[in-house]
């Protein structure tokens, strides 16, 4: 139990936010000290990089000093179906309890938390034995029309949503089945799961096995909190950007390395990536650099932030808020190049306990097997 | 293993049937001595009339005969999932184990098959414990576009489907995957079953978990076996017929009993339910009565059929065949008064065992039971 007040804790939840969802039930909850059960799923779709591995779990280590209780989700079946690394199951089931997992320790260790306080779930061993997940699965679906299971997944126009193969829309029954069967009142996500969220909220009271319940025996909805995206860092296609522009679209990608920083990455190959990376003079918006000040620098490293701009552009420059270093660069005070340096100098020293993680020959072992399943399968 | 010819084997097997799916399929299997394990599955929905009890377990009579392996599934999940008896899962379940499995076995003793010989089985107790089960579910559903598995569910606009609560369209996927979880090569439904069949035998080559195979390994799809639908006793809403008519529509109904017969009716309540029954003079092809006579009195009680016309009517008469019987008819040769009391006395006859399976004490309070449940549900 957390001896903080529940005005800080909610804060430390709600830090670094896109949304709380059912921000009042989660409220309640503290206030009746009811234990909070917190859980992230992921598909095991290759090389964990910054998004899931500094900005997921750094709110991560932020439910941790809240005292919440911790769950990682090994979606394998999600994973599958989705055709993730070749849809072969028994590949899929090693990384993530293999390499997936360790890279998860590793991130943890980076932003400072204990990887010993978080559980690691794999959904093989949630869905075995346990006809009562099954029951949720077939619960949930009871409850939702086809067309809000369509719109919760990435689908496209009628014809799209004809030709979809059947257990795309499984997926998200499966989805909220996870967390009513793991008993979680603070799911967390991207804000490009937000729809299976808002399916488990709508479903939580009509359904019978695996009812969420308060202290008192009460139905309760779950909480859902959602990160934002990083973005990628390669120039989007599309430049300028179009006003209705989704921004998952400029979501970093696993599939193009190029676009991403891994969580294991070496420093030359952070410097490098950075070094291309899309900054363009004076864009704040949609600006991959300034992002992940945002959000990595500050969100996680907090201020003050000390840019060593060269002498010609200034000299060294120490910035108190995000604001500040948005506001400089804007005016064109900050200078790509010095952006990027900062950016580089900041993610080779804020990830090496990660790297150092990854020495061990063991886990090594493991990045090796996954980048040969990556490397074979393209 | 039987010790007929194959010939005489797949001639059992066809037999009263409306179809036979992946018929070369099945001479192979048989030709090659395969094991041939059937099922068939229930919705536990209300009370057994003629249709599940004698036009079905007929065939599962001739499967038997022919040295088939036969299986009856309890399909307690696809039940909760049509919403049938108020969805109430216990007592879905207690009425499937108790009730439905003794009326099964008292039309099992009406056609002249040995109900030991059936293997019972509750959906419940085949998905427990047995995570290739959903594996299966999952595998089928991959396989399987958002519009084959509407196709398969009876849906008929655009508005209608985007409504429909998405569990309706899991279950036909849970369908197939009762094939494969089952090892079934002979599936056996009533033709508006085939649409779910038609599923599984596309699926079979594709699908990795529960393949079905021959003695020799290689995949095989199931062939499929589906009885006619027999005609319910009410005059349809429209008469005379639309050329367009969906025979479905006539179909038996268990919520309208005066439109059925069921398999423990005493003699009083047959002599009504068919007195009462549409039977217009002349016309053979949407006559219940006649249908009777065609799947029940000549389908399992053979030829000749003895008709005690009144004197009036031309007294005694016997027919070798239906088609003397409708020809008879459809000449005015045959009064319907004459061809009803007919049916009405080979059905009590026929059904005496059935009703002396449900004169023992225990059998008796099974049936209250599922009359007292009817009744407060409506």
């Amino acid at each position: 139990m957390s001896t903080l007040s529940t005005a800080d804790r909610m804060a430390l939840i709600e830090r670094n936010t896109a949304e709380v969802m059912g921000r009042d039930d989660l409220l309640t909850l503290l206030g009746t000290s009811t234990p909070i059960r917190h859980y992230i799923g992921f598909e095991i779709s290759g090389k964990v990089h910054l998004g899931s591995g500094l900005v997921a779990m750094g709110k991560v280590r932020d439910f941790l000093d809240a005292g919440v209780d911790c769950h990682i989700l090994l979606a394998d079946w999600h994973t599958w179906i989705n055709d993730k690394l070749g849809g072969d199951r028994d590949l899929i089931r090693r990384i993530a309890t293999g390499y997936f997992t360790e890279a998860m320790k590793a991130s943890l260790l980076a932003v400072g938390a204990d990887p010993v306080r978080v559980h690691f779930v794999l959904g093989t061993d949630l869905y075995a034995n346990n006809l009562d997940y099954w029951s949720t699965v077939i619960e949930v679906s009871r409850n939702t029309t086809l067309s809000r299971m369509l719109r919760s997944i990435s689908i496209l126009g009628r014809e799209q949503s004809d030709s979809v193969d059947f257990a795309k829309l499984v997926y998200p029954a499966m989805q909220a089945a996870d967390i009513f069967a793991q008993g979680i009142n603070l799911a967390h996500a991207g804000t490009e799961q937000r729809k299976a969220h808002v399916i488990a909220r709508d479903v939580a009271t009509k359904i019978r096995t695996n009812r969420l319940t308060d202290l008192d025996g009460h139905t309760v909805k779950p909480a859902a909190v959602h990160h934002p995206l990083l973005l990628g860092l390669r120039k989007p296609p599309v430049w300028p950007l179009p006003e209705d522009v989704d921004p998952a679209a400029l979501k970093m990608s696993k599939s193009d390395p190029s676009s991403a920083v891994f969580v294991h990455d070496d420093p030359d190959t952070i410097r490098r990536r950075v070094a291309k990376a899309f900054c363009p003079p004076g864009e704040t918006r949609f600006n991959p650099v300034l992002n992940w000040f945002q959000q990595l620098v500050f969100g996680l490293g907090g201020a003050p932030v000390r840019v060593d701009r060269s002498q010609a552009s200034g000299g060294p420059v120490t910035f108190d808020t995000y604001e500040d270093l948005a506001g400089a660069y804007g005016r064109g005070d900050l200078h790509p190049g010095d952006a990027k340096n900062a950016l580089t100098a900041w993610l080779i020293d804020y990830l090496e306990p990660a790297r150092g993680h990854f020495a061990t020959p063991r886990v090594a072992a493991m990045l090796e097997e996954i980048e040969s399943a990556l490397s074979t399968r393209r």
